[in-house]
């Protein structure tokens, strides 16, 4: 029998972050794919939409007026699922049934006035707006005594629950913290206290000397498919300097902040030519008013797709009952997003 | 300030039973929709497609010929995830990339030789012939030494990832537990060396008395909507008996979780008049080898659709980086189900 080798044989591989598994099956990227077909987002919108409840002085469901915005505009979401008065409460029997209110914000950040635009399609400087806001709005939320988590996250693209095309992210901000942190910080914690260094920095490291699974860099950020990575073509933007949020960003930070979002959004595009669909948001320490020394910013990057526009990895019964599971390894992913050009396919040629 | 209200204020719920937190916000149901719409499958197939890699006597995409199968049929999977042969070995660089080879076998199971069927038309004799089929594979696969977990699942419907409609399920066999029945081993240890007795007979015993959540019953299975549910309609199918596994239900137990099975699925079609859509899984002990008392047999149904044949729940970017969020209650959705009739809505009136 051949030695194991993980470019071929099925294997399993640990997510150092969150302490849980994937199982990658590298040799079932050959599969035939019979079934759904996925619509992509039309590539062409108007650069204002009057029906558009998130473009400039359009009026909104609950009747409120959106100002005249010229670059970025947040407010509180008219649909939260998070509402600041929530009453406090538990129920508890017998450790079986167990539940406890929760008070938060929902609040939705337009990152440009353009109806027509996405990130991978403005500027750097245009990014760096939406950078200020994460960064005003994470102090701002952060600074209430009862929000000890800020969730900053966008889901781009229909396939990824997007109910408008207008370019926006949300932010979700809470009592507790949830689950994906939680499990972060208890992997992090582990390995500052024993290593002294934050993983992200040691694992930086090791992917900066073996560079099959880098992206692409800047002076400041790296992106890579993890190691560990579950979607096909997820990705980890990670700061070179162990910081613990984006509030201790440098100005050229968060420049290059902008830039490397700016990068990858580019070649998330030109991956199969069209507008490519994600969940994408920011990790950081929760807002406890805790140092968190263990804590290392990241972003992390959950695409859907597989193979084309049209076929997406579907996360369904071994995944939801046993563990996630991927067909093409990360290595393959990343050097396939090597591969591709910083010019955006619409503006190439012109 | 109003009393905690658990029908009406945001909260978190605790599954007991795999040991994570799920957000409930119930005031949310009345956001509206704007995004992707979902296409049901079709409703009307016929009895036999030659087109069909699963239909009986058809040749399949490697040149196997199905037999004339007359009840169910079960092959090793053409493109299976998982391999008997992969050789052994592990990769461990500073506890940060780490991974490990992974052995075990994929199945098909065809439940029927129909091609224009799936479970809840099918009779309660015929699903128990599938019942059946899931004992024998669960015996002889779970005797194999290198095989410590074995999954038995069905995607059903398109937009679960499902490429044939032809009714079948799957079966994942591998070395080493899965995170899902890993975490659900934690969580009924402890319970088991706490109690003395098995987390799911005394979840039960809460659901019996109060009955909001329970969906329907027979002498040996109960369906619920477990109090932490994640999917708008998720169900918990589990045994009245503390059984660790379907290799030790009687043969009248046997014919109970068809018919649990039957009647589910049928309140889960009349729920839109459409062929339900959802994942579903049984989950049992490990086949380690050890006793493993703690462990109560269930199954777990998750269906992705929210309100309506075509708008579904994603499970997105706060999803996907914080934790699962729900907007109607769990015992919203039971009253809901509950209400239904158990007559297939394609025969009623007939
Ligand atoms: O094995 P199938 O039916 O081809 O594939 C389907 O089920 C598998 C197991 O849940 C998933 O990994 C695939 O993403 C899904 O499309
Ligand atoms: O808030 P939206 O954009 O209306 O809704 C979208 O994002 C939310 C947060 O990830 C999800 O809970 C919803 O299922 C999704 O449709």
């Amino acid at each position: 029998m051949a030695a194991f080798d993980s470019t071929e044989h099925p294997h399993r591989r640990f997510n150092a972050l969150n302490g849980e598994w994937v199982l990658v099956s590298p040799h079932r990227s050959k599969r035939p794919w019979q079934g759904q077909q996925e619509t992509p987002d039309a590539d062409q919108r108007p650069a204002y939409d009057p029906g558009c409840y998130l473009c400039p002085g359009n009026t909104r469901a609950n009747g409120s007026v959106n100002p005249a915005y010229a670059s970025t505009f947040v407010f509180d979401n008219d649909f939260a699922a998070l509402l600041p008065d929530t009453p406090a409460g538990t129920i508890d029997e017998g450790g079986l049934l167990r539940a406890e209110a929760e008070s938060g914000v929902g609040r939705v950040i337009c990152f440009s006035p353009r109806h027509d635009l996405t990130l991978p399609e403005m500027s750097t400087p245009d990014i760096r707006q939406v950078v200020d806001l994460w960064v005003d709005e994470l102090k701002a939320l952060g600074a209430q005594p009862d929000i000890n988590y800020v969730q900053i996250f966008e889901n781009k693209g229909q396939m990824m629950g997007c109910s408008n095309p207008h370019p926006h992210g949300q932010i979700w901000a809470q009592r507790t913290v949830p689950s994906e942190p939680a499990k972060e910080t208890v992997q992090q914690l582990a390995y500052y206290q024993q290593h002294g260094r934050t993983l992200l920095a040691d694992y930086l490291g090791i992917e900066l000397q073996k560079r099959e699974r880098v992206v692409l860099e800047n002076e400041h950020f790296m992106v890579l498919v993890p190691f560990w990575a579950v979607w096909p073509f997820e990705t980890l933007l990670v700061a070179r300097r162990p910081v613990q949020d984006i509030t201790q960003l440098t100005p050229e930070e968060r420049d290059a902040l902008a830039d490397a979002i700016r990068r990858l959004t580019i070649r998330y595009d030109n991956l199969f030519n069209i507008s490519f669909p994600y969940s994408a948001g920011l990790h950081q320490r929760p807002t406890d008013g805790q140092e968190h020394p263990e804590w290392h910013l990241h972003m992390h990057f959950y695409p859907p797709l597989l193979r084309s526009a049209t076929v997406r990895k579907f996360m369904v019964g071994y995944e939801m009952l046993g563990n996630p599971q991927r067909d093409i390894t990360p290595e393959f992913s990343a050097a396939k997003l090597r591969s591709l050009p910083e010019v955006h396919y619409k503006t190439l040629g012109q």
